[in-house]
């Protein structure tokens, strides 16, 4: 998730309680506590799920901050792995003890948005909602817990195969999934040149997601070093310092002078996005999964009267079951491989320290771990 | 055409002449002269015709502004209806005598830019080039004349059937291939809803072209009496006036909450830009075919993050022979009509009555014509 | 629905019965009996609606022949109006007194062929299924009866405004839906030359449907004189009659050569398959929607190879509550009227006269109503 | 070029002659011969180039056997690499002594078909034409000579890298852009299943190209132990053997029953194409490379109305400098080797004994090189 704008919270309680859990709940700004709280049971259409392996997102970093607005209480963190405890009445195909994972967004399947295929629109049963699918440790309690009530299970269990770890597909929950949509909603063809900005660990997916549907070149952008050797270690083609080289000059060099064919932005900084826009080629698209604070100046020799006929297309977190079966499969068949992005692992009751590990990119971090 | 930002200029001198002829020749702001200049001759690949209509683009009143800089002694207007007069080596299938049209765009159709589908941004050979490919009235020698040496001809003469008249398809060449290319491009389906702010000549396209597409609901809003009157003549479903009505509350209330699935903006300010956002639904596009004056301002509560999985997308006037072609196939078969958008008809040595008129948007005008 | 190839029949009984009900129940071969039956109860997640209005499809007669299989004691037809009678757990944002239409296709939304946008392959939960989402009157009990239970209502639900009548939505549930979906799949674009072969119910509105996407010209192609008449006043460009036209001949004719850009098969023979083929341009599409008895002969110099990178596509009826609030939006807004095919109005009480007018074809008939 | 059906010939004579060249020249069934031939000589818009490079196609072997006929004295083969050794008027960019590569398929980009990007369609000029672009070999003298004639040349010469070498680059012309035209065709996505029928080069380009657009898994069939080591060695993810698998148990086991999303035919028989057809999950698209002979029967449990909503696309090799300029990128970058695939090398000389050895398969062949 990596939304930071102002919502109306609508916390759903839970208020079907089944004896007690361990959690990490949000109390205010730096205010994460592990507590004892109900434990979820599942109603008609829900599951819950014993969570095994969970991660820390950047949104749950703008949460903490209070740059991000949830309701104080709720439990957070929205990318679970675990194992099936309890299916609510009407959920078929599974069966206590299936080992899952559930997207970040949880699409319903079943109203206008999900219906007309834009399932992170979900608008949770008749029609569209501005928030989209995104609920867990947002508008109802989240992963960084013990047990885990999922919505919509129906669409949203996707089962582990016996061969993959949980380590293995913990990343795909948000970060792969929304990375690897910028690539899709890029619309990358083989033979293009695809120009990533930040190779934070989203950047990263969105670049390793340009290389599998068949760029000739990946060209990463950052301006810290660790990242930049990271993200060379990766297997990105061409990994650019913007401390040193300039950016634009360098892809039009690259390019013979066309310039790239996709841009995507991961930071969400006024300066990649003008970047990115200006780095295209005549008829290039700019897929966006950046969060940009207070207005985006869009520089209209760029962009205005179609001159260069340019797309803009932003990307929400894809969810579903079926993208993440996908994604497991990729896993699986060696396609795809996130665990060298896992640097440190932390217990649950250690959360605070993952925090402010990761809060502080310190060390290296690019994800952390949570296990029970 | 649309454009009005700053290029390069590269005027391409027409030196093989063949006696003279009559054109509408820049000089400088306000300044626009009928003169006697050199009769145009086709070389290899290329055509002369002799014009028998053509008509006044807004970006032609930008030129005469100062607005978009032109060399001074080229000959303006890029809205060509003639007769085949001379055929240069190589060009085939025709014969002098036919009646055709010339979109605003002359692709090449052999550049990199063209052969990847891109004709607007056509290169002019090897390439891609930013100017892409307008260049009638910009870096060579247009319409507004008695006799046009056409480029690449074998890829822009578009001949018009006997039962179809030089009116019929003299707004084919640019607004309606750029109008109707915004809703193209806008990815209108069967059952949208689109709105299209500002209602002059390129909006109204738009606006009929979504209708064509089979929107449900085509809204066009403007804040002119005489523009609001004639889009409702011509058929729009539903015409706002800004003035008068809360655009985004009552698209809202017309869609029962959802918002629209496409916006198309053809006015270039930063309030239609940002109502074209502001009124889609999550997972809408917008269509941008303004031109903006100065940075554009993105709200980023409407775009950022991928909150609504929105689109943005640019378009400059597609064109080439097979463009032609269909719309010219579209007024043929009774599918699309302009004449009424023709309110006024001028003799070419009356062309600065015609640009005055225009200009002012007096008398209810709408599109001159200029005859020889 | 128009299907008629043998499927393993999976009857869902339903056994939460709630008083009876007269209902069209299916008993063999030439053998329908209307007959009282347990009146169906909502469960979690569906919902009972008292049937309004129906009517009777192509596939039903093929049932009442024994053409298609189901099972004996099945309650058959797939094309619902009627007010919601009883709401099941779970299912939001509806009341009882609402009037709705439900497609003939009832997907589930949740399961990976609806996650992944093929809805019409609905697997009814976990994956996908070769029966795909029909199943009113195929394998749980239809239509044509007094009350209908709904399964995943969520998902199927459409409201039909007050301002639109029962008649005015009932032809949407099935035939608009697929053959409008013929079009939709073929891809139709402004300027499109569209042959459709056959002018019954679903070529009609495959016709109607390529209109609506922007065709330059609609050529409806059928051999029965008064189908040719009501196409010809339904407002098609062009009807062939092929007892008295070389249809290919006349199409290469009207397109200066080139041939049809989509042409879309609705009957479901060898030859017209076959002439729809031979009628496209190179790079055209030939969207199928008849159904074929034995094996399909394609001729390999029209096809093989990629000659002429021809598409063939085929399509089973689209559903869905947002794909049906599209279709009632275009009859609200005037932009769709099937009012016209409904041709004869038949009480439930007297529905074998109905099936034997439908199926004789005499008397002009089009379409059936069925009311209770 | 892959090819057999019967064509009307239209043999253009290059009658414009510069001093002779060897050539192979075809003089009727199992007869060619290396003759002195006249040179050719570049008109208004042509090219000749050195070759430096060829190699036999599948499509030359037909019309040695007669299978596919052409005028007795044309120099045959398709498949060019070169330098550039005189350019025609009008023709920019390009210098003598570049080295290029043309693809098989020559359009002029300046026709109906090629400006509505059907570049394989070209008709020449104005229209569409059956024959497409195909024309090396075909209609004009073709490749297996010293100096080959290039028609369009503006449109159809790709300039390769110093740091890239011939053999690198021969097997693009063709094959490449054949085999990886069908994986594009296809709409293979990430996460895709892609079953490719027959391992020979075409089904391994096909292969390789599912590959780089991000299938979980390839899975290639063939009943040649040595294309299935082959295969194997090239990176195949799985390939099965027909004699001893059965191919769609096998490919239903592999995806959990669901089927592949994509399939690709590349042989050309009845069973390959039914078995593609069944091996599809429901909404699945088959891409037909392949060559039928005689009418296909398509099984119509698999196939008729829209059960599966199955698409057949059909691709004939995509040309244009601009899709050669992003084949050879993707050779440079490290991203496609097709070198391995190279596993013997003649002179002209001895193109009779190249002929004789790739039309046996002995001695594990795959494709030949002819050199001057």
């Amino acid at each position: 998730m990596t939304m930071t704008f102002e919502v109306e919270e609508k916390l759903i309680p839970n208020t079907h309680s089944f004896g007690t859990m361990r959690a990490a709940v949000f109390h205010g700004v730096d205010d994460i506590r592990i507590e004892e709280v109900p434990r979820p049971h599942a109603g008609p259409g829900e599951a819950v799920i014993r969570v095994t392996l969970t991660t820390i997102c950047g949104t749950d970093l703008h949460i903490l901050r209070g740059e991000y607005p949830v309701k104080p209480g709720l439990v957070i963190g929205h990318e679970p792995v675990g194992v099936i405890d309890e299916l609510g009445a009407g959920v078929t195909g599974y069966k206590t003890g299936d080992r899952v994972i559930v997207g970040a967004i949880t699409p319903c399947g079943q109203c206008n948005a999900c219906l007309s295929g834009k399932l992170s629109q979900c608008g949770h049963g008749s029609g569209y909602e501005a928030i989209g699918g995104w609920r867990f440790g947002n508008t109802i309690n989240g992963a960084q817990c013990e047990y885990l009530l999922v919505p919509n299970a129906q669409a949203n269990l996707a089962k582990i195969p016996d061969d993959v770890t949980d380590e293995q597909v913990v990343l795909l929950t948000d970060i792969a999934s929304t990375g690897i949509g910028g690539a899709e909603s890029g619309g990358v063809k083989i033979g293009d040149v695809v120009v990533v900005f930040a190779q934070g660990p989203i950047g990263l997916c969105a670049a390793l997601g340009a290389k599998l549907m068949g760029a000739s070149i990946v060209i990463g952008v950052d301006g810290d070093d660790k990242r930049i050797a990271f993200a060379r270690k990766m297997g990105i083609d061409v990994v650019l310092d913007y401390r040193k080289t300039d950016v634009i000059e360098e892809v039009r060099r690259l390019t013979d002078g066309i310039g790239a064919d996709v841009a995507i932005e991961s930071l969400g900084t006024q300066q990649t996005f003008e970047n990115a826009l200006r780095v295209l080629r005549p008829g290039g698209t700019l897929s966006s999964l950046g969060v940009y604070s207070g207005k985006l100046q869009v520089p209209y020799d760029a962009f205005a009267a179609g001159l260069g006929d340019h797309r803009i297309v932003t990307t929400l977190c894809p969810g579903g079951k079926e993208r993440m079966r996908r994604l497991i499969e990729m896993v699986r068949r060696g396609k795809l491989d996130l665990t060298p992005l896992i640097t440190h692992r932390f217990k649950l009751a250690d959360i605070n320290a993952a925090y402010k590990l990761f809060g502080s990119r310190a060390d290296g971090v690019m994800k952390v771990t949570i296990a029970p």
